[in-house]
């Protein structure tokens, strides 16, 4: 056992902090201008900088950090960890501009693991390079995210296509016109099996019948700049038999692949995130006067800032922990700590934004701050893939198993 | 001691349970797609089907009952709290609609007691009538909204008028341009003693020097429908003399006379957003079905719904007692408690909200449900006359005084 | 709606305050210390200087203050209250002094109110003149004492007699060898409806088949200076058919009608507690000093001393509130805030006990003050008449059902 | 980075389960009957079973584990931290069993690291033996233990002899009459600069004016079994000049250098406290039935077993990474996470006790199960070397120092 990155991790961390601090963070600024201006036009999308920082990015050799294998940098689940807390810091424009942000990197991912020839060449290699962007379309309004068996959209065979009829909701990035492809999750056998009547097809942006119907807000936040998070409506929507992804049958265990990187991504972030926030706070407490001293003197603000670290530096651990059993256990191997940091990240982080927006008065709520937007965002992964309770309860009969007779 | 309401409180409870039921939250919907209408052509205020509501509601005998005397509805605070609950089941409708609506209610009990005849006649009259609204600008980005001492904003006389300089910000109802006045706070003696320091003037909406520079977000939200809470500046706005409210160095005396009313209606609304909160949950949980049978029946979330009773209850008698304290002992009499239900009320209707939330899984974070919108209300009341932890320490040294030698 | 205390209960307050500050305060060490020796002595029961305390307060018209009609001091639910808080402040001395301790208020209520006349002669009588203890014997080892029908212990009529099988810990007050009587809850007929099937007898002490077995810790107290937690076997124990309580099959409505006012009398002790925990931390926080002052300048000990004051101010209003509810719509109409006190006041106190005790550094677990004592006594009550968790699970019920179609 | 333990950790992680499942958990019964015979006698001290463990520990090689160097087993904190896990499942009995006991582990360490070769021969030697048993005397009543400035003891020289007088208390292990060594901490020179007023003596337990006074208790235990925790008064105590360990005016570096692999210990030995309770807890609830189904299947229990089982992840790496930081850079290069774990350890152990023990109704309570005891100790742990909010305060500052200009 022990406790440092190998040396490829410290190079590409180096590399990559380097890029934060030479261009993303000085771009924040701008970046909230831009897509701001973007937005009161009625747009949805990134605004235009964000093509020069991805060139940037890739010129630099940070590009698709999070892929394996030869098409992407090839890294560990281990490796790439650390690397995403440190996008964590600037979320909304460092994955970007890197080419690994969500909800791309997954479908990539699952794209490169089982699409087809056609399917990659037609879908992964634009994503790749970073030229169009993706949906995953599985969350409807009208059942239990965490309980795939409700999913309510049909996809019916009928000749040489599927025909997807259903409605989907809260689908990331789906409100920006260069959103090209939606893979979408449907049940072609509600007959069958449990977790064999679901499949995955993907549905070009244009196919007839497919209607992105509106925004959907996370508190009052539409997060315009990276698609959004649409309401999308399938009416006869036909797509070719060639746009299956993997088997018929295969799409919850396709899910499943799908979410255990994903959620280490999702959780480094996190931890990303809890980092900037102490950081603002340090920098506030510090320069801010009231009852003739710095608010950093006040016992109760120091509390927050111990807890913040007591359990920012345990949360991390397990988070690697976890990534290391991905690589070394694989995905099932790695089962309950994946569920552990499903559960333990969003609610950890939230804590650690609240005491950071505390800490800055109404300027923490505002738009002058990032904290109540990644606060936000904190917020909703308490639903990703099912509420927290839905993982607890499964963890907790896992841990009960091992005590029956 | 004894825990029923009275009559005339029972009369009215009655009067706008009706009002509630038959009027308000049927125009639920069409009142937020209206503000989407007047938001997305770039408006900030009410949608019109508040005029309506208006006219209904005085029609009913539901007009300015927050204020006391022959004025308004003739109220205790103890009268009016039970129908301030009742109004925060809708708090961005019902308050405007019975002219109960912050600030304008601190402004207007402002000018009946310290307002000159021509002040009243000119602001008090028709903000009685509905006519009007106005804002109340204390809070400055730069200073600890807790500490009035820290105030940069300046108040100079200059002959017969006086010449504001400041920047203020978080000036709720200020986009609206039917905020015809601003109640503005600043200092106009730096050598006085710490309390005497402050004047507050009158400052009509179209005075040179005043630009409402832009909304201030809330978690995302610009609370558009009620005028917003804007940045505002006051670069060398000239008023005349009479436009002093009270004597000059009675600011801070005034804005704490302000306070105890404004923090009964705030908490008993928040009693009453938790209390919608509940109801929503239930009928929810009742409904939903996940893993083989209603959410009702999951342990997890019974509990929830029973700490949310159990608070409930507690939180909403210590703000009735504090009501008649006020009623009775006086604002300094009621001093603690008044201090107590700003700690407690927004801590405990946001906890009752984030479960709620919890509840309603990714519908509970959107705009197709008020709950998300609420939790930002309640959050953001934290930071309401300075954080809770300025109460906190205050209320301690209160406690531990009583206890010295 | 009023919040002051009636004439009677303000007189009864003031004398029983002066009680407390003349006479038990003042006896709290030496009471400690000789309950102290008697335990060493290997006894189980309240040092002699209790025997002083009682006449004393007897004398001052300071006992069976408890008892509602013409044997006690008549007084309701909610005059009592505000007395049983006051004795919670002294929580091992008070009660037993005024002869108001657990559990026999709640015995001699149940005799008063259901007994033969023959068993008040026996029973009732020596109990109000404080001559005799008693035990309420309920709780078992191998049943949830939440759910009564799971209630294991038989009582079989057998000719003019009942014959009781089972066993019965945490029997408080059973150790004291002066505790003469127990009243035994069991089941006389397992095959009638639910609630019907039990039945409460009285076993004096010296009955053969009673085998008073040990005494049951608390944490690491035995309580032994008010008879310990006892676990009791009866094997074979036959007492005259004359001493059933009510009617066979009665038992579970007796034990109903038995715990309303119990609770409020325990929840208003534990508001004492805190109230006592609160002026000992106070006190202590200004004399200590470290890091250059007192204690009482640290910001988190303030938190916890403001937050202590806003807990302790709802918690009691709403057992106050319960207690009116009873007098005045009975213990059926109280039922939900029954609960809710029930679930609110020992979780309440129990922090703020655990903050107090922090305050005290290692002194506050010691023996040398009341507060890790009391931690225990409040932790315990959180499984009082069931865990907290069946309690909520039965309050969200009842809240569900009122949204039910 | 990786997550495994080495192959010497495996072998010895497999020999001391071994060792509990064979000898210690088989002989927990016998060992608190034991006790409590002990203690009814009026003794102080172990049962006599513990000889037999203890030489059968010494058999399997299982002795002095903690000890690093040639006079130990020579681990290192990183491989001794999962075996302390492992004797804190029954941490009344295992360490002592192996002699891995506190405080005899520190002052060895202490001993071994500082004193002189007649020291060790005298006392170090009969320790590693397991002989005789020692005592660290540093806390006192009047003083925060956490600001060693404050310690009033004072340590004069008098020709060849230190004269100790002062007052201390929570002594563990002292009322023990096999406790042979007192290593006292006192003031040799107050006029010094503040970390080099302190010294260190050796007071052997029979020299004239020691007086051990009486036993402390936690939460009603007097951990009689270990020793106790004392009074201890030194009134004018002499002792040669021999005594002192180390030199004068290192009494505060000795004690630092004490504290790290202390806190390791201790948090490991919480650890593994906590996955006790865990098990106990999935065992309690298979078994027990409520309402027509076996605990376990109630959402607010899985809640509790789940959330236990994320925390014990979390904290357990951060021990870890502790350990393996002390091993590489040094006791300040772990610093900032040796207090960490200081603060998180006991506050998270203590929440998963209180769940624990609440699943278990009032057998969690009581002497049948070991939960409440463990909590009592894990709540004392908080204030162990200072409370949290001492901690916290410096951990703050650290944090806050790197992000000052």
């Amino acid at each position: 056992m022990h406790f440092a990155f190998d040396d490829r991790t410290e190079e590409l961390r180096a590399r990559l902090l380097a890029f934060m601090d030479e261009c993303v963070h000085p771009a924040e600024r701008a970046f909230h201008e831009q897509a701001a201006q973007v937005r009161a036009a009625g747009g949805w999308g990134p605004p235009p900088l964000l093509e020069d920082l991805k060139a940037e990015a890739r010129s630099r050799g940070l590009w698709n950090l999070f892929l394996p294998g030869e098409r992407g940098a090839g890294l560990t689940n281990l490796q790439y960890a650390p690397l995403a807390e440190i996008m964590g810091g600037s979320p909304a424009i460092a994955p970007p501009a890197t080419n690994c942000a969500a909800p791309d990197t997954g479908n990539m991912e699952l794209l490169a693991e089982f699409g087809s020839e056609r399917q990659r060449a037609e879908y992964l290699e634009p994503l790749l390079a970073g030229e169009i962007r993706s949906a995953f379309a599985m969350t409807e309004p009208e059942a239990a995210s965490s309980d795939a068996t409700n999913i309510a959209t049909s996809i019916t065979r009928d000749g040489d296509e599927y025909v997807v009829n259903g409605r989907k909701w809260y689908i990331t990035g789906a409100m920006n016109p260069n959103c090209r492809v939606f893979v979408v999750m449907g049940k072609t056998d509600p007959d069958a099996p449990r977790h064999r009547q679901q499949s995955m097809v993907l549905v070009p942006r244009d196919t007839p019948g497919l209607t992105v119907r509106r925004g959907m807000t996370v508190f009052g936040y539409d997060d315009a700049d990276h698609g959004g998070h649409a309401e999308v409506l399938f009416e006869d929507v036909r797509v070719p038999v060639g746009n299956l992804v993997g088997e018929e049958g295969g799409g919850f265990a396709i899910a499943q692949a799908r979410l255990g990187p994903g959620r280490i991504h999702h959780c480094m972030r996190l931890v990303g995130m809890a980092e900037r926030a102490v950081e603002l706070t340090c920098r506030r407490v510090l320069s801010r006067e009231a009852f003739g001293g710095p608010l950093a003197r006040q016992g109760v603000i120091q509390d927050w800032i111990a807890e913040s670290r007591v359990r920012i530096e345990q949360l991390r651990l397990l988070v690697l922990k976890t990534a290391w059993l991905m690589d070394t256990a694989g995905n099932r191997g790695a089962h309950t700590e994946i569920q552990a940091i499903k559960i333990a990240a969003p609610a950890t982080v939230e804590w650690i934004l609240d005491k950071a927006i505390q800490a800055h008065g109404a300027a923490g709520l505002s738009q002058d701050y990032p904290l109540a937007a990644l606060w936000a965002g904190a917020r909703a992964l308490r639903f990703a893939d099912g509420p927290d309770e839905v993982h607890k309860r499964s963890l907790a009969r896992r841990e009960l198993k091992r005590h029956m007779g």
